[in-house]
């Protein structure tokens, strides 16, 4: 069996540095075509230095790193750095990247790649905020026939919002890029905080990272040390959730995680609810499903893959 | 210590019904001062016609039940017949009610009866569409430091929406009245789906309700085994959860309860999210805290007290 | 032929209350059978002294004036000294009126009055926030099918706006309140910015008024001269447009004005265009018709009219 | 002097035709580095046919002519054959246009001839839905200070609005566009329907045209003759507003016109009022002014103008 064709859009960011390494790990399941990088949990700049940190750490200089958008659609970058770091990596200790950055824009490679494909369509993982991904799709709408899946990493239905009472970080940052992306008719999988939050980082488990002593392992454990801490003391928690790599493991072993085909709307515009994603999850509404939302995964199962792939580094 | 004293306003509901009980039930606890009465579950002749036959089922010819608002502020009313039988309190066999009408307008019952204490302040329990207490305090805005605390079955935070994917059944039916009432600064205390999603009726609480073999008893073990049936075939649950009792419940021990002081918002005009309550749980906003959310019962102990008073009757 | 029966609600407010003095001058064309107040230009103390005033200038002391809601139903109120001055009729040499407040509520007496005619319906006069018309239909939904006619100072379509540059004053206050009116199905003539700024006080008009030299003439001079600065200084114009009349000019005289059948409906939230009328005039939409769009004034004969009336008094 | 350097975003359309031919008759004045269409009159298809033809009428085979994006960011796209056309230049008796659409993507073509002036800022003229113009933006957010002004026909204060009663056609195809722009910081010059209503052409301005006998004369004469049908019929006029030529116009001669530097803002939500703009030409609201808005016309200088530069063609 080939290897599935990826373009992986992120904003680097400890947990998206960690699904680019899951990504490199697995070869024989993903082969990654291009990485595009997004503001958002740190500026872009510090995005797309991330991206091509992740690629020097594996030795992959063949892979072609380009930026995309600085700033949502319409409103106004949000940043994290006070869970990511000023970097957005930090814990981890770099240098200037080696990789070169692509003079090709974000939104053209993905349109490139996704018009590139012969006889097979490409996947979409986007574990940042859409803007990359809505932009593509606006500029160049045949590419959506074109695209086997978009995977993301947002939202959140139980878990209520992290950001705001209401809305997930990826969401609320550009709602109207994912308003685009979920109405765009594509399938979708979203990995929101319903899920994440059950795939918990802690102590233990960190040691466990730290202990398979590899390079790309010691890097993993550093990153969660630091990523771990400000949920550690805002919730009083051991270790804090894994969000981004939920969409790789998903590719990988698409068992892990319990799914449920919904009608998933955003929220765009009000002041108190913007980033909102409505799950209609009971069917209560006369809503189309347009997503595959994850609501549980089986946790213990997916660290031990997440290790397995991570020692193959 | 002497009773509190409390004015029900509510939309009968078998919940609603049951709660009046609980109330009647408990004499040296609260005091209840009148029932109101909006549209809301049923509409209000339906809503009017069920308090007074609560009244008339334990023999409480002197309380003064009158009809509120038969509409929402803005919204036109939505209702749960699908839940609820046409009746509102489907499972129950009744007569015509004994007890008269007042000739009072609710709204205007409200503001009188809390005008008219002297030396303490009123309780409110609301366990309908706020409707009838927002024109109250619009009308009389005088009320607001005479209340000492409204006690609201409303809203809800992991648990979503039962009527939307985000939205709880009496917020959605008037989210702008809550909206006023969340914004009175009256202190108040909400029991949301959260915590009444925990407090559910199965097949061995409603055959213990039964087995007490009172009249009163066997009306609720006959409203339950009805009002549960949408549950258990849409959900294929045992039984459903028993919402509007929680309200008393916390009069009666508050320490039933874990809440938390939060600021609560309502979503009052998204298409998508309208009647969403943004419960600031996790302290992620600068909003004023405003209300008492409660997300967590001790249902055992809950459902012995509920047994213990329904068995008084 | 009967006098038409009337009840104002007001916020005077000078040109409320040279509209007060314009209908207590037309006896034989309408009765006024009682005056409500609301918060609006001013805050209510000062909007239900200055409409007693209004019955002491004429000795109408058999005229109960009651006072309504202090506030908009969901916005904070926002008023206009700076146009009105402190009292709201500032210009106007008044002492403490003479007319004592009704004990009732300016809600209830709109109920009561609508619901006491027995074979002819009641016109109702709105010359500020719709507040009290609202709450009134709310609370007691009946009576619409007893009003003949809401005649409605407020909104805007060619004038844009005042208060914000999409929106009029009065409508701007309480969307929510012009909201439910527009939407009650009940007969509305409106007269908006777009007609009363074609009906302008200027020096020789004011000086034609005061010319009359009896005491209620003298009032409403010295009452435009003071209210006119604020125009004549901010747009340079000389006078200002008097809004409020236009009402009983137009049950007086209906003649005088230019009115077509449209669909108007109200922004509620917008943070940007709250309060907006949106006139389809041009019948762009499928939207029904709810009201008399007002679009031109015979401004002439109107001050005719109005001169004659005054001079009555 | 050297020629002015503009790009046309525009979506042909008669009077987006008829602004190519008066900038095509202006070179001493403007020189056109590219043209980009969007979907907005009619479907994209459509647009950048037709802007090929006004380049094939004129004999430009030199101009490059892109297509941008068929769909508005958020809104499905609304088009408005009912006035244009199936062809978007009915009246016009074309054949297949000679030049050939350029391989590049609108949005590209806007970003590349914005970055390629050396010494020099660029010129926008946008007659069209915005969507181009912000997904340029949004894409390359450095080419902002590289824009001299943008020049576009849309919006509407006094004139209400056409498409909606609140808003006109281009400003309400793509509402969230439009804030994208005007909340870019570069200088905005906006014509809207408060002036472009003053700029008529009756049927003696289109004989006047139609003596000119040249092709170009011809061809505009017959296309207007074609677009004056709708309102005609409609509103019973002589003729109907010419709209986009404005932007030109104001290039050729800017004091043909009366501006006002205003804030102006955009709704993009409202079901009721998306597209809105709320002109603040009063200075009521604190908000920056962010644009020359024009409120008048010498619309007799403008219409000689006008027949001169299509003469020379």
């Amino acid at each position: 069996m080939t290897a599935l064709p990826i373009l992986i859009d992120c904003d680097p960011g400890q947990d998206d540095f960690i699904n680019l390494l899951l990504a490199f790990a697995s070869p024989e399941d993903v082969r990654v075509e291009a990485i595009t990088t997004v503001g958002g949990n740190v500026p872009l700049p510090h995005t797309h230095r991330n991206a091509r940190l992740a690629c020097d750490l594996v030795g992959r200089d063949d892979i072609a790193v380009s930026a995309g958008c600085p700033q949502p659609l319409l409103r106004p970058l949000e940043t994290a750095e006070y869970l990511h770091g000023e970097s957005g990596i930090d814990g981890y200790d770099f240098d200037a990247p080696r990789l070169a950055l692509s003079t090709e824009h974000g939104v053209d490679t993905i349109v490139r790649i996704v018009r590139a494909r012969c006889d097979e369509r490409l996947t979409l993982v986007a574990t940042g905020p859409l803007t990359n991904v809505a932009m593509a799709l606006k500029k160049a709408p045949d590419i959506g026939a074109r695209i086997a899946e978009i995977v993301i990493m947002g939202g959140a239905m139980r878990e209520g919002g992290n950001v705001t009472p209401s809305a997930e970080f990826n969401i609320a940052v550009d709602p109207h890029a994912a308003d685009i992306v979920f109405r765009s008719g594509i399938p979708i999988a979203l990995f929101g905080l319903d899920v994440t939050h059950q795939f918990v980082m802690g102590r233990a488990r960190r040691e466990r990272l730290r202990a398979i002593e590899t390079p790309a392992a010691v890097a993993v454990a550093d990153m969660l040390d630091f990523s771990v801490r400000y949920d550690e003391s805002k919730y009083g928690t051991d270790g804090a959730p894994l969000h981004d790599p939920c969409t790789l493991l998903y590719l990988l072993a698409p068992d892990l995680f319990d799914l449920k085909r919904c009608a998933v709307g955003v929220e765009t515009e009000s002041v108190l609810t913007y980033g909102h994603t409505a799950v209609d999850f009971w069917g209560v509404t006369d809503r189309a499903s347009n997503a595959l939302w994850a609501y549980a995964i089986d946790h213990e199962a997916a660290f031990e893959l997440l290790c397995e792939r991570i020692t193959r580094l």
